[in-house]
């Protein structure tokens, strides 16, 4: 064995040290172990619980949401289009299916299709941005569909990289962070510049410490490109129109490439909040932003109400990008042949979903409706009950699927962790998992301020069951607090 | 826009700059030609031909072939579950979607799966090439589905890659070469490392060729990769045992990871040729190779008799993995969330589909023995058809779905493409386009011995079309010769 493992070529030493450095604690130790308990669980191993629940991830279907009955008529005629010619199926659903095959290689989802995306389907997401946006224009030649939006954000981020030393390229990103950016950042080996959203203002931005942490930066590389998630993951914050416009002037000053994650567009709850795209208010400040401000904005099938996380479907528009640059981000997508056509079906029902006039639209608007109307709900009674319980302090979810609540640890519950190794809230994730089978993300795992504590929890669970989670981290977090007092 | 221009955050320059050097023939020019041109004929542009006919892509449903009943039924049912209650749908169907649906979260495709993969059918993956390799051991844990091979190939690829200057990473591949690998070396920073496959010799690997690329490679990098695509793409080539034990014996002795791309395995024509996997081999050379070398292997639903590229399904099984950067493998591909759920589901079918006791075994049987038919017909033709050409010389095309002809191009014509600064093969390739209508890749996007000249064809176009694609390729052949002698 020793003389084998001298000679092995690929060991941790040996191996891409970028790779090593890549952290991505929504799928880390805590989720692994809650994978294990389920096996004992099912092994017959006594718990003091029944069955795990996973508030850890933005997984709208295995939390028991439904699809959206349209959007899955029209997948399975495109999968099996003899189908179209049974009579159970509405009318715009065929429709649907007919036009998408129409536009694949042999009339099959099966062909690979076109690597920037089935071209009428690019059309229908240029179409759905104009719309949205009141009727600013968008060109289907700057839309690239993607494998989920995970993928379009590191290939935009790959493009973005150069640079060694000083010169290497630095990325903006807030803190709490989606871990997908600080993943990808170090498997590109660029350098993360922290931003910190202000959690006593509702998990704010503020363009003051935007440029502290530019400035800082500047120190020791070249800060080029600046990320943005609003909605908020995982603080739930709805940006204002305000704020998104400090920011856009803010990247134009400082000549930052923008990058828009706004995979929650359809996630907002609180009163008085809206969305507003990036996109939208960047031509509505004019044509000296909105003709020279480099961007890109990313949407997914993933999130919102349609929750199609499996499907992998996705776009990006990118916005005043050098045409040479362009090709050169065509050429890059094309090594990679396509994205998922079925991901691509999904993602133009999101954006060409039931007109008023078509038989499917009830049914559409219903569900639709329901999944919003839930979250909504939900969102109200998280923070609610957590800003009951002392020692558990929670902003308004004003969108997106998370809480974000901050938790104040006892001081031998600090040092048992740090004695142990361990980030303090990974211990309280942990021992709230071993304890009442609740899987949640220590918010170490996101980033924060020094010297404070939360974990992400989703608001996914069915309201029932939401409530019957919500009592047993209350129960918990006292326990905690008492044990380690 | 001078001022706008000085100002850009990404340019050409400022752009990473191996995402610069990576090079993707497979859809580069000649193909945004040939979507160019079919606009134009759309339009009404009058050419020499009424439709461009693209044989540069292994795109079986593209060309007219039609997926297997059986795994569209089920793909169906699992979009839309419903379905399952009615009896237009064949037992078996049912039972294998309600098995993948149970295996989904919530019940449904549309929620995330493991980052490795659904764990049941990483199971039947596993089953499938124990049963290929006559029984030795597949274990789920090797199992990692992916998005495509492409995915698999490009993560795997990523983990191997370190070191700087003479420490880094050299990779071997074959030349000629599927461009995947060239361009995933370029995007990592890796140094490519060519041994030229013998053209005389029927495209075969010879070990000599291997050493010696391999010791010039020393000079100037850390080889510690081989790449083997088996059956060859872009050459037909389908490996003998004694030259697959040749390669793990040297693969052995010069401590390299062995990456085998075995896509293709179903695709064998020639007589007296047989797919062996490499792990058979591997294990069947006894415990002294089987226990120590390193070794990935790669499958997709992309080829053989299914040809179900759109899915992006796939699965790589990892051999004597150091346990440690398996953990760093998982983590890496959980970052990117999962592989499309419908890709899974589409694999799974591949490796588990109707057995001889099931109502859907016969169709399933019939379509695939089918495609797998004409394909050999189709091989043989176009190795006969070539060989009639003065100035085209054609290997016999053993297996995979490509053909790649040595053309012997006049000396003016040569010289015409030096002074236009591009690869004589693409000047060929492009006015066969323009005159023709038909879509092949130059020899120089795959490599080739310098001062040779090729073309890929896929063998899919349907027979009748094939053989009035050979015909206008001869013709064109001996009029271009003509023209530029
Ligand atoms: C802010 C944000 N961006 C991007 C993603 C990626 O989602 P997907 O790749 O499924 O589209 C997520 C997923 O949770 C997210 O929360
Ligand atoms: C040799 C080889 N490997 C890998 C691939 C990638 O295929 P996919 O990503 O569709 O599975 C291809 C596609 O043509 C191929 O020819």
């Amino acid at each position: 064995l020793t003389k084998n493992h001298i000679s092995l070529v690929l060991t941790l030493d040996s191996m891409n040290p970028n790779v090593r450095r890549v952290e991505y604690a929504v799928r880390g130790p805590i989720v692994q172990r809650a994978v294990q308990i389920e096996k004992e669980l099912r092994e017959g191993v006594k718990k003091p619980f029944t069955e795990v629940i996973k508030a850890n991830i933005g997984d709208a279907h295995a939390m028991g949401q439904k699809p959206i009955t349209f959007f899955r008529q029209v997948l399975a005629l495109c999968s099996y289009p003899d189908l179209l010619e049974d009579n159970k199926f509405p009318e715009d659903a065929k429709k649907r299916a007919r036009r998408i095959l129409d536009a694949c290689g042999g009339h099959s989802i099966g062909a690979y299709s076109a690597s920037q995306g089935i071209e009428c389907i690019r059309q229908d997401v240029a179409r759905y941005i104009e719309k949205r946006d009141g009727g600013i224009p968008s060109n289907p030649d700057n839309i690239y569909l993607s494998t989920g939006a995970s993928d379009a954000i590191v290939t935009m981020l790959k493009l973005l990289v150069c640079g060694e030393g000083r010169d290497r390229t630095g990325v903006m990103i807030s803190i709490p962070q989606y871990p997908l950016y600080s993943a990808a950042l170090a498997d590109l080996g660029a350098v993360q510049i922290n931003y910190y959203l202000d959690e006593d203002k509702c998990w704010g931005l503020d363009v003051t410490e935007l440029r502290r942490a530019l400035n800082a930066a500047k120190q020791h590389c070249k800060p080029r490109v600046l990320c943005i998630i609003n909605p908020g993951n995982p603080t739930g914050q709805v940006q204002s129109r305000e704020c998104i416009e400090d920011v856009i002037r803010f990247a134009k000053e400082e000549n930052l490439f923008l990058m828009a994650d706004e995979v929650y567009q359809d996630n907002v709850y609180a009163k008085g909040c809206k969305f507003h795209s990036f996109k939208k208010v960047l031509f509505e400040m004019g044509p000296e932003y909105s003709s020279s401000l480099e961007m890109a904005s990313f949407h997914s099938t993933s999130k919102c109400y349609m929750g199609e996380c499996g499907f992998r479907g996705g776009y990006m528009e990118v916005l005043n990008m050098d045409p040479e640059v362009k090709a050169q981000l065509t050429k890059l997508v094309s090594v990679r042949l396509c994205p998922p056509v079925s991901g691509q079906a999904m993602l133009d029902l999101v954006v060409n979903p039931p007109l008023p006039d078509e038989p499917s639209y009830a049914s559409y608007l219903k569900e639709r409706t329901a999944v919003l109307a839930a979250l909504a709900e939900k969102s109200h009674l998280t923070e609610e009950m957590f800003n009951t319980v002392p020692g558990i302090t929670c902003n308004p979810v004003q969108g997106a699927m998370y809480t974000f609540p901050r938790i104040t640890l006892p001081q031998k519950a600090i040092a048992k962790a740090q004695e142990e190794g361990q980030a303090p809230d990974m211990l309280y994730c942990m021992k709230l998992l071993e304890e009442e089978g609740i899987c949640l993300v220590p918010g170490s795992g996101f980033g924060q301020k020094e010297g404070t504590f939360h974990f992400r929890m989703t608001i996914l669970p069915p309201t029932e069951k939401l409530k019957v989670v919500l009592q047993k981290i209350r129960d918990f977090h006292l326990r905690f607090t008492q044990e380690f007092s």
